[in-house]
């Protein structure tokens, strides 16, 4: 519902938020059973960064960025905002300034399904933005939205608290209550990895790693 | 109308138009009421540009584009080139030989709501272009088009004369007439900022610094 | 037809596909007169890459990757994978151990009309995609396509044995027995263009090297 | 998660779907507080439907449709399905054969994020189905996804047995809960729009009938 | 410039209006030069109207139809509203109320580069809307826009006053001085079609009819 | 290649091609391996129709529609033309007056993968197309294309000769010489589905009449 700010959310534990991070996107995904991932068309502005955080969830009204200073003040280090337009909208919320005083609070980036500018400027800061859009057109500030409610971004459905894991590979969610068991899985899922990708690159083929042949040869695929 | 070459515009004063790519396009956007921007579809092919410049327009149809060697013919030293198709396409109108040509007259870069090529080749002469497409696609020369006529190019109207801003953001036009006045605001806009952001950067909220809550308060916003 | 493997395909002469490769795709695509462009939403990963290599197709069903393995055991040095899948879809069918695996086998890159995933692994493997998306939906192992029959990638027919040939510009596809003539025809091109290049440079216009106004008088284009 | 069916599900009042599918979309998305709408990309396959049903909730796997068998033993009358698929497809799960089977149990209809095929039986059976795409793509049944688990549905998140309408107008969804109030505020609405329709078809302005001008004229507004 | 109302705005003569109309936007558009034709996103809501009339230009920020209120005191018999919203949006704008209102004004039908909804009743008061979207997502009135200012609508330049044409085949603008003229090529070229028509229809090929078979050869095409 | 115009090509019989038009693209593509289908972007312009024929297929550069009066000279009674671009366009290649030519001469309709224009009426004169853009945008004739060559149209490979199936559910191709044995898989399916959907419509469920629950619950299915 529009018009509310919840100031009290739960957090994971940030061990277990910085375990996600190194981990990245798509291991994590995988880890949770390959659910959670933000839409493909949410992009980071510059390469190279890999963060996650608590989000701090923002619902705004479609070209009103007033509900990001609301959600500037709800921060706490480690936080990631989060926010979702009510209605299909690229302009461009979110800036240098904001991107300081987000900063400043210890928040680690944005992720917006709608747009960006300042792109230069957020790179020389290294605060990291993934994005719909890299659009200039201003916003204004008339409307109300919501701090801290649940909202769907990018087709994910996203509660206050939850842990958001972002690379270059995108963007995925993790229930703040599932996080530990998640990094238990995913630091599995890499320990595993380790030993296949050294069998690899030493000349095994995944066909003989997995015994690929008999069900293939099952199902029928032919050799010619 | 098609078939048409003005030879002779109207430019901004030189100063002018480089105090505008210094500002660049979030902030001349602001600095003009919010108006100007092209689609965000228009991106450039290489990051961190940053340039303003004199349109010449050019009017080309689909897959031709003959017109670009017209209008290199009409380019004077600190011109864009800002060419929108007759109809929607992605071909690749532009790659090294043209650069290399509009390049030795003095041309800063290319706007276009279609397709470039060769960009590996534009970012090693630095060569910016802002595209709606990266597509290789060969154009032929058969057809006319206009140069240095009133065109929409990605949803902005533009006049040839107007000043093209264009970075990292997007791209901004601003009505030749009004270049002065909007990079006076810009300027005043740039300094309004450097106060906002050392605060802000010193932990004050915008919050506090607008003076919001009040306002919020007032539409109903609740903190629970 | 689905669930079928080709083992045997006929490969161009590697220092024609090396010569394509150093051509590039915009010469190579107006040397065998404008064709075998994939569509332009087919991107690099990461920008710099520039390979050529012998097609070894892939058919696969949406969201399953199986057939990736299957294909990788039938990479020679100087293959790359191409893989449509056989209905839209953007899951990450490929990520750091399949390149692994791939890689160790001589194969060059990737062109896929669907995702990929862990982008920051493939950039440090030097391990170069194209691609529909970047999209870490994991993707399972239950259903059979083929390897090596011909394909529609992104809008090109593609054979098994075909040349692809791939850069910051996109990617093009040139029949295998073409490739020899192709590559003749890139040189010859690449060498009329060093000429005009330098005249370019020098200042002459493309309007005059090429004696245009003639044409365009005749078809009625006006100065004004 | 995947593999799940929950067999019993709280649906709403009858009589309140009804009066919903009464209301119709934007009638009950306003009462509702402006919330609740699919995507604009869901859309109805034959114009002129208008109804409303609980949510018989389907996560399916990109082109598998096996799930669609599954709901259809949970369908009670009066129930719509909804289907998202786990990753982004457009492959047409639905024809006439699943809706003779959905509609002799009652269905009255089937919202997809994905594509349907059949539309011409499908009309004639008067089956109405609002979806992305009309795709004749086959599907397979070799993966479990689960029945009656929350879902996003092209941006909504849906919880089982939630009302869901639909008309010509694209598709809203209304928590179970919410039903009976939300349905009292849209008659509510309706009756007051009965008679706003009659002034305004009178001839009286909304800018008299509102007394927009005051509120025009503080913020600016200048007629010249 | 937000924040303004032109109250008197030049129109073409009726009985030229009307005539374009019977002309339809392919005709309009081939008579006055191939131009003027709005994106093919803006699409009928409802199939078979075809109308002319004089735009009364509406500016609109993103998510607020305030302006269509205001514009519809601006309207006479005849007119035709031309909305473009100041960013990209696909928000509901207009549905049955605002279109009760301006037909009893006299105003023909709605442009909208944004959503509509109430489609159904639209149908029924057949008041026709062209839209980029059918979407029932409500707005607000909290912002200023314009009246009766220069436009870029779905990627054509607007003034107010120009003719608006629209049918199933889309729509197109004439500018308000060039309509008498554009009316009478128009007119000329559907009489020339119907010379054509009957001799296609009769058997005649255009290859025949237009002389093609010598160009064609010139230019090297080959029959084998 | 361009520049060329085959005039002789093989027809499937016309018996077969109008027992696949009443099959229909669904059945006609599960029949043949659930391969063929042109993208879902292709849309009849009206609905209802339901059509097969031999394919002319015309290849024609952007905006020029010239190839399609070359193409109509080699139009036999029961063809349909297939227009692919060779660069991606929505231009209007196609109206009434080709399609009286077109239709005089037996064709039973249009696929296009790009504009088409004067729909009202091609939907009176009964000519049905499948296009990817309804765009009234002129086209010229100055660029030779080919006439009866191999080319891929909205994704989908065709030759010369294929048997076009199309109706309310899109496109689908036919390979020549398959096409007696498609038809006769494809009147086997429908045997089958009548069966079936008596069963279903007497209330069985496609879970018993398939035997699904042994292999889900294998799989892990859980109902609770």
């Amino acid at each position: 519902m529009s018009g509310t700010v919840i100031q009290t959310i739960e957090r994971a534990d940030s061990d277990v938020i910085d375990g996600l991070a190194s981990c990245g996107v798509a291991t994590v995904h995988e880890a949770q059973g390959r659910t959670g991932l933000l839409a493909s068309c949410i992009r980071p502005i510059f390469p190279g960064a890999r963060i996650a955080g608590s989000a701090v969830t923002i619902s705004a009204p479609p070209g009103d960025n007033w509900m990001v200073h609301v959600a500037i003040e709800q921060l706490q280090p480690g936080d990631i905002m989060v926010l979702a337009p009510t209605s299909p909208c690229e302009d461009g919320y979110f800036g240098d300034l904001l991107a300081t005083s987000a900063q400043v609070r210890g928040c680690r980036g944005l992720i917006i399904d709608a747009g960006c500018r300042d792109v230069r400027d957020l790179k020389e800061m290294n605060f990291p933005v993934w994005s719909k859009a890299i659009f200039s057109q201003g916003t204004e500030k008339t409307r109300l939205g919501s701090v801290n409610v649940p909202i769907v971004c990018a087709g994910a459905a996203i509660q206050p608290g939850d842990v958001i894991v972002a690379d270059d590979d995108g963007v995925v969610v993790v229930a703040g209550n599932d996080a530990a068991e998640v990094l238990k899985e995913a630091r599995a899922r890499e320990d595993r990895e380790v030993e296949k990708r050294k069998r690899l690159a030493a000349g095994e083929l995944g066909m003989d790693i997995y015994d690929f042949r008999p069900r293939l040869e099952a199902l029928g695929l032919k050799w010619v």
